[in-house]
């Protein structure tokens, strides 16, 4: 059981009717739903104080999810070096649709984070393409999302560890939709499905593959990170 | 300018008219014809002596090219220990198609190499995933192809150094058509693209893009491969 | 808990007396010893028919520890294609020092894997490379051995996957030590400490590493491998 | 033949007499002394306008050398937004000794980049784990370097790309000390050796490495990085 923190924007769903129809609590809650039953869930969202990261929250933190769409920039930068840092020392981040723009995700990432998109309600198969990886645990040999938002290569990432999802798109394209990467003692985990306007979270494979997820990235116990000078050790 | 040499196992194209109407003088005629302007291309084939894969020729080709379907059993296993040697010490090989089921093929991978198939005449679609790639200079965005047989994923091959390529097919699959591996000092690149009955390498930008890959896989000079008991240096 | 099969060459032990001294009743014992509390363990030799590696035993395995040296050659072709193929289903792979020039591990690699080395008996210095890797949970930064055989770059492997250690030796070799790969559903780890003169099995680092890497190499659910001719799916 | 401009921070040189005397003009001058016969080369300075490295300058540049130590923090914002920039459309990066520890680099990799260190004037062996890799091209196997600033493990960056070069230091340490990264359409490559009060900078073998550094780095033609909105193709 791993302490789970899920952090939203949650601003499409107050603001939005076609989106609070699909989400009325908010995304978190939905995504909290599909994670309660194996973890210790809490939320946060980005009008609360600090964002709802405060330090305390942060330390306590086993595995962050992040949804965040239509104000990236209204994050705090003190709470992305905060998040970046724990990442580094080893919590797990699950970074979610529309988060590829997040600060956070661009910070750890190096990279514009950018890619092609189509709002178009159209299908999506997302092909598992590392079967034998943790996060593609139960799941058959693709995953159908009958409407989402395109998301169409190329995706200015660095290249993933691991490539555990390429989905591919009724108009025409592909999206490499489940990236794993490695930063200092953390685990990341970019998952695209996810749209405000289609119930993906509520969809029970995507749900397995966030608990798979979450399990994938909790923080091991892992050895020394000492930096700094070195004396030279005695013979 | 390399040394190029082109293995063909060329048997459809001697015993099935559909196969001879589309590449009449055999595949590796046309795989010839849209390399020899820029490079010193030689070809060989499976019925010749040592299937024309003789130690003389090996070690003056600086990159291989394979492309094999029905008889990939015929192909002598000393041949097979030839071409790893050789790809190890630095030559570049190119491995088209249905040669993802040739021995050499898998002798370097060191996995089945398996996929899911289906010869249905389908829309491919080869979208560039990594536009810095030198195998992709000068294509557009995508690539399409009229009518290919469909390859699936999963490919069992190991995770690819680099992934240039991503395919959608119409169908409703996808498959990493192109993947970037270094053996010993050889760079090795795997290309989807290739049926032995749609003239796939009369398309100008697959053309390109084999050029690309040539000159990709060329040889660079390197330093040592010692190998084996190494007394101490003195101090 | 996992179901572990130890296989060990065993002729050193037997034939030589200064082995015999440091594992009197073979390195699969030893090694046994160090992981059995933690699994269900059980041991395989050379010179038991199948080299104690049927089917069966196979099937039933999750993770296979490999240590071979003098007498690679005479591991027969038919069991090295069983225990491929169970790689590549899922079951683990821990190779171990000397065992660099196995068939299995030359198998799986596709190269030469070939190296420097130094009967020495010279001071090693494993250094964690990648603290937040579970196969380095509670280590300290380094783990020092008093008497080894050096071995030396270059390694003639695939870039690992992600390289876990890397070793320092007194007369100025380097070597990575720890490298982790992924072949179909299968995990590989090699792991260069252990010549058959030194007890370094005995030593209680090199333990907690190696019970790391079978809990790491152990097998998890997966999805579906399928291969070979695939319909149109029905839209 | 590339255009390259050599960044140095240009401070040590300046103000301190022990520096002076390894690199009377300044450590940028003695890099541009080991490139100037194969490429365009011009320098830039931290304390110029704009550090040096206007948009114009940047433009026309196609590999960029960094090296900085005590005025990390005085390198304007803008400035590294632009070279990031600047990178993911192509532009090679080689990021030099300390340089480790700068904005531009924290940057494109996402982490802190930190690592251990002593100044203590030992040896290194700086060796080739990658003998294949042009960066390589013309080394022995081990580049001998008598008088060093140690740097040691862990070294807080993504696992790299490809992994040219690990070094070994008398005191006991290892480092991944040539480490290749691709971010967007760039090449980025992290070379160790450097110290401000060692005259490494003159030695030959380094100054080759550089040379095929630059060649590495230099940008290639790729293909259409395409972003944002994206109509369906018409079928």
């Amino acid at each position: 059981m791993a302490t789970v923190t899920i952090w939203n924007e949650y601003r499409h769903e107050r603001e939005d009717d076609e989106v609070a129809a699909v989400y009325p609590d908010g995304i978190h809650a939905t995504l909290a739903d599909a994670l309660e039953a194996d973890h210790d869930v809490r939320t946060a969202t980005l009008d609360e104080p600090e964002h709802g990261l405060t330090d305390e929250v942060l330390e306590s933190t086993d595995v962050l999810l992040w949804w965040g769409h239509r104000a990236h920039d209204e994050v705090a930068d003190d709470v992305v070096d905060r998040v970046q840092e724990r990442v580094l020392e080893g919590m797990g981040l699950l970074v979610l649709h529309s988060a590829h723009f997040s600060k956070v995700f661009k910070r750890l990432m190096g990279t514009t984070c950018n890619l092609q998109w189509r709002e178009s309600g159209e299908t999506e198969r997302l092909w598992v393409v590392d079967p034998g990886h943790p996060i593609a645990d139960g799941l058959e040999e693709y995953v159908e999302l009958p409407e989402t938002e395109m998301y169409g290569e190329p995706f200015d990432v660095p290249e993933p560890d691991r490539l555990v999802f390429t989905s591919w798109f009724e108009g025409g394209e592909v999206f490499r939709s489940g990236c794993c990467y490695r930063r200092g003692n953390g685990r990341i985990f970019y998952f695209r499905p996810g749209h405000e306007t289609y119930p993906i979270y509520e969809n029970e494979e995507i749900r397995q593959v966030l608990r798979n997820a979450v399990e994938w990235a909790t923080p091991t116990r892992g050895s020394p990170r000492t930096f700094g000078n070195r004396p030279r050790d005695e013979p």
